[in-house]
C-alpha cells in the first residue's frame, strides 16, 4: 500500500512544536479566545502600560474623546431608563421582601461604579427580577423579612459583597468559560418559569384582600379596593446610608450565604454577559465577557458598602437603553442622577403607592419574560435544547429555583458529555465525478468499493468514547466483510479519515492500536488520512505511527484510494 | 455566487427523516452501539424468543457446544487460579478487616452465578484489593470491626446486596456508558495510590511488632519474629453460612451504604469490564459490557445471601485464568469446586498461617499494581492523562480513596467538558496540485486567496463554545481583511467547511445567523461546504438557509472556491 511513495503528496507528520508552546497555545484557547492583549505586542513599555491601564479602565479610553453629541444621545437615553428603573427598582426589591428604598439605592450607585470599568455602551445597570425572588428565597428561608428586618436585610448587602468578589475573580482569572454553561434554553426556561411564579404570587396579592366586600355590583367592588388598599409606607428622604459595617461574615449563615453567592453570582453574568453580548452584536462591537465579569464584581462590591443587593444588567432597561440610542456608559451616570433626585427630593412621595401598582407593574413586567414562542422555535429546531428549556421551567415552578436552574445545567452538561462519549462516525462513498468522498446515509447515489472500508472517525476520540468506537468500527468491518464474501471478493483495505478528529488521548490511541491488530489478523491493511496537526505528534510519540507505517498516512481520502487500487493492481500483475 | 448552479454537484440538503426515526437512531447509538439484538431480527417469533433468552443467560449457548478438549483446558486454568483465589481471598478479606474466611466464601458462590450469566470467556471472578481496601474505609468509619464484628460484617454483606442491584440496574438500562467515563489513566493512577497506602500498611504490620528483642544477632532476631509472630486464629469448616436474613436496611446507616455502594459499585463495574473487554480483544472475541453488568449484579445480589461481599473480575486473577489456557467461563466452576474442598476439608489448617505471610502476599500483588512505566507513557503521549492519573494517584495516598477518584473523575469530565467549550477551528488553504483544502498551520505552503477566507469549523457549536467561536470567528475576519487591505484588495468570500461539525444546537445557530449579519453589513458573501446529515435538517427548520440562501451551500471547499472565482469573473466582465 506504500509504493506510491512518489508519486503522492507529502503528508505533514511533524510534531506541533515543543510542549509548552501547544500548551501555552491551547491555554491560551481556552482563556484568552479574545486574546485581550493582543495590542499591546508592538507598544513600547510605557504605551503599553497605558494601554493595559485603559484595558481594565475603559472609562480612560472613551471619555477623552466623548462629544456634545453623544451627551445629547445618552441624556435622552439615561432620563428614559431612570423613567423604567423607579418602579422597576421598587418593585422588584418589593419581590425580595426589602424595602423599596433597597431598590432606588441598588440604582444609584452601582451605576456610577460600571461607567467606570465596564466595556458595554449598551448596558444599563439595574436590580432584576429573577435574582431578587431568588435571594428573597435563599435569604428567607433562613432569617424571617418580619421578624428580623434589619439582619435579613444585612444578609443581602453581605450576599451582593460576595458575589461581587466572586464575579470579580471568575473575571480575573478568565473563567466566563464557566458561565457559557448556562444556555440560553435554559435562561429561556428559568425565567420563564420564574415570571409565572411571581405572577402567581402577585395575582394571590392583588385578590386575595383581607375583608373584601361580599357585594358584587361595581361601585362597592371599587370602593373595596380602593379603601382596603395597602401602601408602601413612609419613605425616608436621603442618599444610600453606608452599611460597609454590616459586611462582617459570620459563620452561622455561611450555608446560605455561599448557596446565595454562586447560584445568584452566575444568574447575574449570565443575563449581564448575554444581555451585553447580544446588543454589541447589533452594533457590530464586541465585548470581553471577563471585563465585564471584573466591572459587574466591583460594582456589587463596591455597591454593597452603600446598601445596594445585588445588581446586573437587566434585559429589558438595557433594550431600551438601546432602542432609545445611548452612545456610552455615560447614559447610566445620567440615570444615576435622575434616582438622585428621586432619593433626595421625591422619595416620601412613594408612601402612598398603591402596593397594587407595584403589582400590576411586576406582573406585566414578568409576563414579557414568558417567551412562547421562543419555546416553540426550540421545540422546532432542537429536540434537547427544548427539553432543557422545559427543565428549567418546570423545575423552578414545582420545586424551587435552584432546582430548576440545576437540572437544566445538569442536561446541558450531560448533553456535551454524551456527545464526547459518542462520537459520531460515518461510511463514506465517492460523490460521483468529484474527488469528494461523503456519508454514505446523506448520500445514498454515491460509489462504494467493494474491497475498501472508508470510515469518517467522529472526535474526541476519547476514555469515554474508546469502547463505543472500537464496538462501532468492528461491526462494520463485519458488515462490509459479509457484503464483500457474497460478491466473492475480500474487505482489503480499511482506510479511517482522521480529518475531524481534533482531540485524542492514550485511551483513544490504544483503541486505534487494538483495531489495528484486529484487521491484521484478518489480512485487511489499514490507512490513515488527513491527520489535524493536534493528532500526528500523539500518533508519533505513541509508537502507533511504526505500527502501521509512516506510508499508510495520506493527504485525502481520493489518495487514499488511488494507492488501494494502484497495489490491488500490481498484485494482479504478479 | 449561486449562478454555477447548472455545473455543480448538489449539495443533499434533505431532512434525516421524521423526528422519531431519528431519535430512535440516536437513542440506539447511545444505548446499544453494539446492537446487541441485531440477530433476533431475522428469525420467527418463537426462535427469537429462544435467541432472546440464550441473550440473557449465555450458558444456554455454549453448554450444549462444550467438548471434552474445552473441560480439559478449563480444568487446568481452574485448578491454576484457585491456587491463586485461597491466598488472595484470604489477604484481601484482611485488608477489609474481615474474617479471612469471608475471603473464601466470596471466591465459592459469586463464580458459579457469573457461569451462567457471563459472556467473558476469560474472566475470573473473586475479591479485590482496591474495592476491599475502600469498603473497609469507609464501612469502618461508622462501624467499628473491633467493638462489633458481626454488624461490621452484616454491612458489607449489605453493600454487597445494593451494589448488586446498582450494577444489575445499569445494566438493564444500559448506562454502561457511565462507566466510561472511568478512564484508564483513572484507573492507573488509583490502583498505584491505593497500593502505595496497602504496602505502608503492611509493612507498618511486619516491621512494628511489639515486645521485639533488642539483641541484633541473626538467631534472636528469627527467634522473636518466629515467637511473636500473629496468626490468623480460629477457622471454622463448613460452606458459606446463609447471610440473607442480616440484609435488612436500617435507615441508621443509609449515607455510609450509599456511598460505599455507588463507588464500590464504579471500581467494580470498571475493573471488571475494562479486563473482560481486553483479555477479549486478543482472543478476537467481543464483551457487552452491559450484558456484563447484569452477570456482576446477579452475582453479587446471590453473593450477598451466602455472606460473600463484593466481587468483580480482579485483573491478576483473570489474566492468569487467560494464560493458562482457559476456553469458558467454567473455569470458574472448577476454581469454585476447589474453593469448596479447602472449605470443608482444609479451612482448619490456616489457623497457624502467620500474618505476616499474609502481608507478604498483599505486599507482593500491590507492587505489580504501581505501574510507573504506563505513568511514564501517558506523560509521553498526553499531558492531560497524565494529571488525571497523578490526582488519583496523590489524592489517594495524602486524602481519601473517595477524594482520589473524584479528582480524577471530575478532571476527566472537565477535559470533556473543555473539548466542548474550545472546539477546535481553523485556517484551510489549497495543498498545491491537489484539491485538498487544509489546516495552513500545518501546511504552511498550501496556496491562500487574498479574497477568500477559508475556515473549518470546529464541533460541537454549543451554547458553551458560541462565544468562543463568534468572536474566534469574527478576529479571522479582522485579521484577515487587514492582510487584504494591505495588498489592495476586499476580503469578499467567507467560506466556512462545515464536514466536520456533527452537531449544533439553537445558540450555535443563532451564532452562525450573527456571524452572517456581521459579515453581510462588510458587504462579505458567505458560503457553507458539506453540512452533515445531522446539521441539514436544523440549519433548515432554523430557517438559516433562507437568511444565506439555498446556492450558497456546496458540495465542496473546491466548489465552493471555483464559484467564487466564477462570480468575481463574471463581475469582471460586467
Amino acid at each position: 500500500m506504500g509504493t506510491l511513495g512518489e508519486h503522492r503528496n507529502e503528508v505533514n507528520l511533524e510534531k506541533r512544536g515543543s510542549f509548552f508552546r501547544s500548551f501555552r497555545s491551547d491555554l491560551k484557547e481556552t482563556f484568552l479566545p479574545d486574546d485581550p492583549f493582543r495590542h499591546l505586542e508592538h507598544q513600547s513599555g510605557c504605551a503599553a502600560a497605558g494601554s493595559l491601564v485603559k484595558y481594565f479602565v475603559p472609562v480612560l479610553e472613551w471619555a477623552p474623546k466623548y462629544t456634545l453629541a453623544k451627551l445629547q444621545a445618552d441624556l435622552l437615553a439615561g432620563i428614559t431608563i431612570a423613567s423604567l428603573a423607579v418602579p422597576q427598582g421598587i418593585s422588584y426589591a418589593r419581590l425580595a421582601n426589602l424595602h423599596p428604598i433597597v431598590g432606588l439605592y441598588s440604582s444609584f450607585v452601582p451605576p456610577l461604579v460600571y461607567v467606570v470599568f465596564g466595556s458595554s455602551t449598551n448596558l444599563a445597570v439595574g436590580n432584576t427580577a429573577a435574582v431578587s425572588l431568588f435571594l428573597g428565597s435563599v435569604i428567607g428561608s433562613e432569617i424571617s423579612p418580619l421578624e428580623s428586618p434589619e439582619l435579613y436585610k444585612h444578609m443581602f448587602f453581605k450576599a451582593a459583597f460576595f458575589t461581587g468578589i466572586f464575579e470579580a475573580t471568575l473575571g480575573i482569572f478568565r473563567l466566563g468559560i464557566l458561565v457559557e454553561f448556562f444556555s440560553r434554553s435554559t435562561i429561556t426556561g428559568f425565567m420563564g418559569g420564574t415570571a409565572t411564579v411571581v405572577i402567581m404570587q402577585q395575582l394571590k396579592g392583588v385578590l386575595g384582600m383581607r375583608h373584601f366586600t361580599t357585594k358584587t355590583d361595581v361601585v362597592s367592588v371599587l370602593g373595596s379596593i380602593i379603601s382596603h388598599r395597602e401602601e408602601v409606607g413612609t419613605v425616608n428622604k436621603g442618599l444610600n446610608p453606608i452599611s460597609i459595617s454590616h459586611l462582617k461574615f459570620e459563620s452561622k449563615y455561611h450555608g446560605v450565604l455561599l448557596k446565595a453567592v454562586l447560584i445568584s453570582g452566575f444568574l447575574a453574568l449570565s443575563e449581564g454577559i448575554a444581555v451585553g453580548r447580544s446588543l454589541a452584536t447589533m452594533k457590530n462591537e464586541q465585548v470581553d465577557g471577563n471585563k465585564e465579569m471584573i466591572a459587574f464584581g466591583m460594582m456589587n462590591i463596591i455597591g454593597s458598602c452603600f446598601s445596594c443587593y445585588l445588581t446586573t444588567g437587566p434585559f429589558s432597561r438595557s433594550a431600551v437603553n438601546f432602542h432609545a440610542g445611548c452612545k456610552t456608559a455615560m447614559s447610566n451616570v445620567v440615570m444615576s442622577m435622575c434616582i438622585m433626585v428621586v432619593l433626595l427630593f421625591l422619595a416620601p412621595l412613594f408612601k402612598y403607592t398603591p402596593l397594587v401598582a407595584l403589582s400590576a407593574i411586576i406582573i406585566v413586567a414578568m409576563i414579557g419574560l414568558i417567551k412562547f414562542e421562543e419555546a416553540h422555535r426550540l421545540l422546532e429546531v432542537d429536540k434537547f435544547d427544548f427539553v432543557i428549556c422545559v427543565a428549567a421551567f418546570f423545575g423552578v415552578i414545582f420545586f424551587s429555583m435552584t432546582a430548576g436552574l440545576l437540572a437544566s445545567v445538569g442536561l446541558s452538561i450531560l448533553r456535551a458529555l454524551l456527545y464526547v462519549a459518542r462520537p459520531t462516525t460515518c461510511k463514506l462513498g465517492n460523490i460521483k465525478g468529484t474527488e469528494a468522498y461523503c456519508d454514505v446515509e446523506q448520500y445514498p447515489d454515491s460509489v462504494l468499493f467493494p474491497n475498501i472500508l472508508i470510515l469518517k472517525l467522529g472526535s474526541p476520540i476519547y476514555y469515554a468514547s474508546t469502547g463505543y468506537l472500537r464496538e462501532r468500527i468492528l461491526r462494520w468491518i463485519e458488515e462490509e466483510d459479509a457484503i464483500a464474501r457474497k460478491g466473492e471478493v475480500n474487505l482489503q483495505y480499511l482506510i479511517l479519515d482522521m480529518s475531524g478528529v481534533t482531540s485524542i488521548d492514550n485511551t483513544g490511541i490504544s483503541m486505534l492500536a487494538e483495531v489495528h491488530r484486529y484487521v491484521d489478523r484478518r489480512g485487511i491493511k489499514i490507512a490513515l488520512t488527513n491527520p489535524r496537526i493536534e493528532i500526528t505528534e500523539k500518533l508519533k510519540s505513541s509508537k502507533y505511527l511504526d505500527l502501521i507505517g509512516e506510508q499508510a498516512v495520506f493527504l485525502s481520502v481520493k489518495e487514499a484510494v488511488e494507492a488501494c487500487h494502484f497495489t490491488e493492481y500490481k498484485n494482479e500483475l504478479v
